[in-house]
């Protein structure tokens, strides 16, 4: 038996109380996912994932006006990894503009075994900003403009959310360094055709610090809420606009969940971000974003919990964009 | 200077008069593209479909109970071609269910350089059904349950547009056959796979015959009309359920225009399919269907003016599923 | 134990007696080749190749004069398959000249997932003439030019030869016609850029025709001859010039072995090509021809007992072109 | 008008005076190569090489026994680049004999656009020594064996050709760092795979003194002799086996000039191995070695006058191996 919680974004005035209808739909998911027979792996190619339980599950729901509901692990801090590709792209864009686009697509991948051949045909120009050679770019260009694209990362989840704790995990982004040859060598060859301005060590760095940030689902459901308001931030002031904002979305359905943004669109049916931390965040338009967790992943680097409790969420509520 | 036309579906009781802010948007836009300097080229790999004139255009809006809006050349008869495609996975979706999915996957196909490796690596399974490669398996299975793919295919778009006229192009159909050995190629391909049940020359045949349709977008936006009612057809009786109409809907989004879908995505935000003919149908989830049809493409094969009239489409009403 | 015989070809004045070197090197080669203890698996993509029996064993040894060294079952009919595109190959090369080179190139084509990426990339004209992709464009140049492409196959097999016992086997033609979905793909992907002249089916039939001829060692042997008298015929007259001779060598060197042509070079060193029958045939310029049999083949499709009795054969006669 | 000269090896007893058949013969390909109008390009990827002067030519044939005839600017020391990729296999098979295959193939690689995505199908292992993946391998191996791969080359070379003055050129070297992305990208991809032991930079640093050894065409062909002499050094004493000479001359047959080597057979039919400086060794097993270079290349980083030079010296000698 699951139980649910209603909170007000810290500092928010806004706080709901009682049955709503978020409150009995999570926590009905939260209790069927507990019924999963098959909750799948943890990420493992760094020893700091692998040792994951694939049985914790949270989930919050946050409106655009600050309230949050959750469930489960809901306030339990993970390791966010790609989620924070989204936010990373939202204060590249808003600083950089259309610019961007020479640098990195805003095309599906297609299959991940094509990452580094698509790269080289492509003379260098990833396609898309969600896949590691993309994120890559646009972790070169907040870098550059702004002299500390993970402190910025950080920063902008800290003041969504509300919560200050909200930090790297340096061990974290030591392993993911150890671990970095792939990522170098990306770099590199995207350095060979002049995509990166930076030097490979420097951004390697600031790439791995960003990835290595902690939040818990009540965090990023609040922090994405930009997402939601069409480009607003939860103070009131313009992140994005309203265009952009609908681009980002657009990006996150198309390319958000690996070689799975078909399925994930086809089953779930949101804009969505996932992470080999388990997380994954969706948004409704106007409506709401969300954030699961659960740190068993399929085959593709999705969390399996994540992924069905996100679709259950659509089933139920109908809130589909389609 | 354009004019607007609302017009009820033949044979419907509904029809609305006077100003309506489809009919509004929809002779702005036109305006608009008649300013556009540069509509692409036609087609050019048949001649059937070289010689058309880039800067004509149509576009109609049709709404869930059949009044359809329309400007320019919105009841001109164009060829279909890859727009059937949609029609043809629904037909097979609602016929053979979720093991359709065996044959053709959901994802989207990334370069268009690869589709070949990709249906190598992955055993003859295409990765969508709006390649042409997943088009074959489609219409194979939809032939292997028939007997007749094409001709269900033309019965579908005329009960939905109540107009009987619509047809095969004979001439087309030949021109694409003469010019079929790449399409040849992927069939062999995938049957070297067992991935195809039927003779391939069967196969071409009715593959031919079904991208050589004619419609208009008045046809073709009520004809899609289907996908805005979560899979009821215009007579009240269900072709899809509602999972397998947004499941449609979201496979449009991800994969529906080549390799331009995250584009149009970005652009447009809607799921949408387009043909090399020149015309993109669109759909609005409860709201609304949209065709556009105007000969000149762009570098991806996608109309140029179609592109560009459901982008101020979606600014102008703000209709975007984003 | 094995024996070894010689013999003269058929209607030659040449016989030699007693003891040789080669027969020497080849009785001790197929007592050595009785004890291998892993034959490998016969081709099983076809029934009619399937059955046969991996560890029998022939060999022989052909001297520019005709005279021809046999051991094992040297003079037992095997599926020629695709050694016979060196004969296509010499025989389009002696009519169509340098112009040959257009449509086929001569470099190694890598690994074999590649090949119809590469085919792609390179716009329809493949790596080599080794390859399906190019036996094919060299057979539908010989057909184009004589209107019988397996027919002076196996007339160039019959004549240097001296057997006119030697035909084609129409049961397997049509069983690789059953399974030729693969080349089809090829041929229809070629016509689609313009390097296949004749319609597809009458390349393929040509095509499976010459695959589908039988011979023994003893015929390839001396078949093979004009290859080690710098392109001269049994008769004395020019098949081929000395420096065609020479090319086609190289091409066998460097392509003839599919996806072990390095590894064969490393080991054997020399030009040779062999078929998925289990025959190879080898060149020692200006010395001798070799042709083995055996029907086991390693998983890139070349003869276990084929590839170690000619590795052997350069090692104890010290004939390798290095 | 040219003229050649005839030089013993330093410190050899052997010296021949007068006219002999290479001098000839060298001498009127040095005319005639002086008759091109079109040398192609020097290498312009680092600056140290964009320089130099196309139509310089200069040519040298060693005898076994350290006799050398020379031509035009036989003695220019140049930068060998990719030549001493041989010298490095060379000593690493010596040092590390069969095992050293198990991190690098000896297959041609096909077409270089799929450099990277073979080395991604084949798990990090390259298909042979000489494109830069595999001689990256092979130095890595050299440089864990040795501590000095670099030193080791420079050090083969002078001992061989008696010339204590070959050296390292550190702005070449350094040149090549500051554009080494391409082959940054390609080390740390293979670390991901664990088919690189050493920290790339050190690798890197390794890798790229030893491209940066100049010599001239004289110092190379009698460098190269040990591979004329069946593995055996000028010194009587063996660097490598019979049969691993053999082997190296394999490889360099089917791999030694990038993406040309099946043309390269074909028109020169001898195993040899191109540098982007301008230069070329070939062998002539038993026989002799060569080194031509000239800075002009073709469209795939051959030396123009050096592949006819090449192609010459076989038609005139009939020295192919073919």
């Amino acid at each position: 038996m699951s139980h649910t919680s209603a909170a007000p974004r810290p500092g928010s005035p806004v706080q709901r109380a009682g049955t709503h209808r978020f409150s009995d739909v999570i926590s009905r998911i939260a209790e069927e996912m507990a019924t999963l027979t098959d909750h799948g792996s943890p990420a493992d190619y760094i020893p700091m994932l692998a040792g994951a339980d694939p049985r914790r599950f949270g989930m919050a729901v946050a409106e655009p006006d600050g309230t949050v509901y959750g469930v489960g692990d809901w306030q339990q801090p993970f390791s966010t990894q790609s989620i924070t590709k989204v936010f990373a792209l939202a204060l590249a864009l808003s600083l950089d503009g259309e610019q961007l686009w020479r640098g990195v697509g805003r095309e599906p991948s297609g299959n991940p075994f094509n990452s580094l051949v698509q790269l080289e045909y492509e003379n260098g120009v990833p396609r898309n900003p969600f896949i590691n050679a993309g994120a890559l770019v646009v972790t070169d260009r907040l870098q550059a403009l702004t002299g500390d694209a993970a402190g910025q990362v950080r920063e902008l989840l800290r003041s969504e959310s509300g919560n200050p704790a909200i930090d790297f995990m340096p061990e974290v982004a030591a392993s993911e360094a150890a671990y970095g040859d792939r990522n170098a060598a990306l770099a590199h060859f995207m350095a060979a055709y002049g995509n990166i301005t930076l030097p490979v060590p420097e951004l390697l760095s600031a790439y791995f610090r960003q990835c290595s940030i902690e939040a818990s689902c009540a965090d990023l459901a609040l922090s994405a809420g930009f997402l939601a308001r069409h480009g607003v931030r939860a103070d009131g002031s313009a992140l994005l606009t309203r265009s952009q904002a609908k681009q980002v979305n657009a990006v996150m359905l198309t390319c958000g969940t690996y070689d799975a943004a078909g399925d994930f669109a086809y089953r779930v049916g949101l804009p969505g971000k996932s992470g080999v931390g388990g997380g994954i965040i969706a948004i409704v338009p106007g409506v709401c974003t969300l954030c699961v967790w659960s740190p068993g992943l399929d085959r593709r680097g999705n969390s399996v919990a994540g992924v069905s409790a996100l679709d259950r969420f659509t089933t139920l509520t109908g809130l589909s964009v389609f």
